[in-house]
């Protein structure tokens, strides 16, 4: 908590037209890693009524087939039928991928023979914050959980007349920097035509909303906002055209941190915009983890071309238990920072990308999320 | 500075392939405003080698010639033949646009028979610092101030090899809170085939960096990283896919203010994500102008179809001189922060937008951008 006393973020479902361009690229990514763990990929998806659009650029040694990619996807996500609004066994798959740019592909392999340049230049952020077990923000944490509850009862049948599109957002009051209370949660939901705005409304409280959220923190005065606009029927790619990349607060730490504006679906982890975005996550979790603060922010900053880092800096919020340039010490001594010492350290050359391309690239504990390790803690407590 | 001493921030030209994107959204939009101001507009931009596609969401009672415009700006950014990789003239123009969701247009309206219910759910971050005159964070406004020279000299013809797609990345050493020296700068600007790297260097140096730079800054271990990849003739849209609303860090501070996610180009004012945005650095900027606070940072959020914001929170860093729920009162009392109050406030129905979607939409004062003014600076100082 940067001294907010309140503080609001939203997530979306995997439903959601911009979180399906993001599973769409991470898909493809992760068939032509599967095949070229050195594949170089950038892929950019556009959805829209009827249609995905994958484009951008590919250096790899394996065919895939794209068009059964996408698809398969689409209909994962539940986009089955005309009557949802979108078909992925229909719908027309257009691909505009090309080549690699063979200058950015020198650039970066004259520096890979020496010691991998970065595939790009830009600024990453990593955040983690003791506030909840998993050392996310908490208004983050519980509005992924929304939306994956939402898609949960959706899957499973139990509330049959959920359809893919929703979108949730929670504002939290704090006291001394810990969440106390639920001001107002926002869930929108796309539904079936037969259903009532009121059973509707009723359902997504009882069943997702009071499921989800921690029970102290709800209180007379929080606002419930279901489905405000009256109807949701008409829902993604056909009500909103969805963009790769555009969620990427919803990606990372729903605001709570600063963000340097790189996407991460889509690219490889050559590309430093997502391997030192997931390794600045791995270095702030390891820090509040080791208690040596207990709220931690890393920036990193890389040239195109160039291995070693531009700037790395530290920020505890004052409650670093060492000041925070002997923290940025102990983290240049214990992680390298490199590019490619971040893909060696965190093992990103393999596909496991599709999973992180909803509900948080952070914050969940699953076995392919190496970044979510607190593998270092004891290693950096030894230095209090 | 959220108490960094090392910050990085980067910018792009406005011949980068994601600002190109951003820029025939704009366009799009102004062209649609200026015959019909309450018209809803969402416009994606999508480019690639050869190609530029527009999609989204419309509705408006005027027709505009959407080829031309999307030609139009191609040609003005300088991609005007095959030779620079993009040549607006003869390139493919896809229209993937659609009517606006009638079940959102529903709800909007209803809530604005009213009081104009906000477009979308969503938080939304204001900024304003007083570590430059017009009250940026310097670390973007010296990026910005890179490839605003980048455009210059070339549109000029002072350095005639000079190409439109172009990135730079500044990193400022911080002291007692005030910048005070630049640890690194990042320029690599696209080219014709026939400068040697080393010429380009030396002119990129003396013409743009020490041009721009405060001299005072730069210092002998001030490290340049110029063109690193050794050569960058392949640009534009061919060397890298570009979409709008992916540059949404170097559209606001460069990282140093929380963001919440929001792109801007291609949307209609009714859309919370731009005028709470924009309305979010008027208030912060007239808080620091009034001299209420050093810096400053307000979060406001939404739910679609709500007028009321579901959250309002500012943020002084310690460096209010009333506290910060002080100051969030004075903002309540002083700034109309529903939908409807943001676009009158602002005057934001106008076809103002395309000058907005390059070099920041934020501190540059210029005529139209209303949300620079510090109009109610003396307004709030009688607060003191
Ligand atoms: C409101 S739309 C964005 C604005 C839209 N492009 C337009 O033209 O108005 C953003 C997201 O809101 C959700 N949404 C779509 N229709 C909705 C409705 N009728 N009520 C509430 N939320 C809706 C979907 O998740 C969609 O992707
Ligand atoms: C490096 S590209 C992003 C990665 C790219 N999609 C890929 O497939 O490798 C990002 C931006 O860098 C710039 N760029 C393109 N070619 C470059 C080169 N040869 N050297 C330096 N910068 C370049 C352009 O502004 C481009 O939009």
């Amino acid at each position: 908590m940067s001294n907010y006393s309140i503080f609001t973020s939203e997530s979306v479902s995997e439903g959601h037209p911009d979180k399906m361009a993001d599973q769409i690229s991470d898909a493809v990514l992760d068939a032509i890693l599967s095949d070229d763990p050195n594949s170089r990929v950038a892929v950019e998806t556009l959805v829209k009524t009827g249609m995905a659009i994958i484009a951008g650029e590919v250096r790899t040694n394996t065919y895939v087939d794209l068009e059964e990619i996408v698809r398969g996807v689409i209909l994962d996500i539940g986009y089955d039928s005309s009557d949802v609004g979108f078909d992925g066994a229909s719908c027309a798959v257009l691909n505009a991928i090309g080549k690699q740019s063979g200058d950015i592909a020198m650039g970066v392999d004259e520096a890979e023979a020496k010691d991998l340049g970065a595939g790009d230049q830009g600024l990453m952020f990593g955040y983690a914050t003791n506030e909840t077990d998993v050392l996310m923000p908490a208004p983050i944490y519980y509005a992924h959980r929304l939306v994956e509850r939402q898609a949960h009862l959706r899957k499973s049948g139990v509330l049959p007349w959920l359809r893919p599109d929703a979108k949730s957002q929670v504002t939290l009051r704090y006291a001394d920097g810990k969440p106390v209370a639920v001001d107002a949660v926002v869930l929108s939901t796309q539904h079936a035509p037969d259903i009532s705005l009121s059973d509707l409304q009723e359902a997504v409280r009882e069943e997702i909303i009071n499921h989800v959220l921690p029970e102290e923190w709800l209180h007379s005065d929080t606002l419930y906002h279901i489905n405000p606009t009256g109807q949701f029927i008409i829902g993604g790619p056909m009500g909103d055209c969805g963009l790769t990349g555009r969620k990427i607060i919803v990606d990372t730490y729903g605001g709570m941190a600063h963000h340097g504006g790189g996407a991460f679906s889509g690219k490889d982890p050559s590309k430093v915009d997502r391997s030192a975005a997931y390794a600045g996550r791995y270095v702030a979790k390891n820090i509040v983890a080791a208690g040596l603060a207990e709220r931690c922010e890393i920036q990193v900053s890389y040239a195109i071309g160039v291995a070693e880092p531009t700037s790395i800096s530290i920020n505890t919020f004052g409650t670093g238990r060492l000041s925070d340039d002997e923290i940025a010490s102990l983290v240049r001594e214990h992680f390298d920072l490199r590019p490619r010492g971040l893909i060696e350290m965190l093992d990103l050359k393999r596909p496991i990308y599709r999973p992180t391309a909803s509900y948080g690239h952070f914050g969940r504990e699953l076995e392919n999320f190496t970044w979510e390790k607190t593998d270092k803690a004891a290693a950096l407590q030894s230095a209090l």
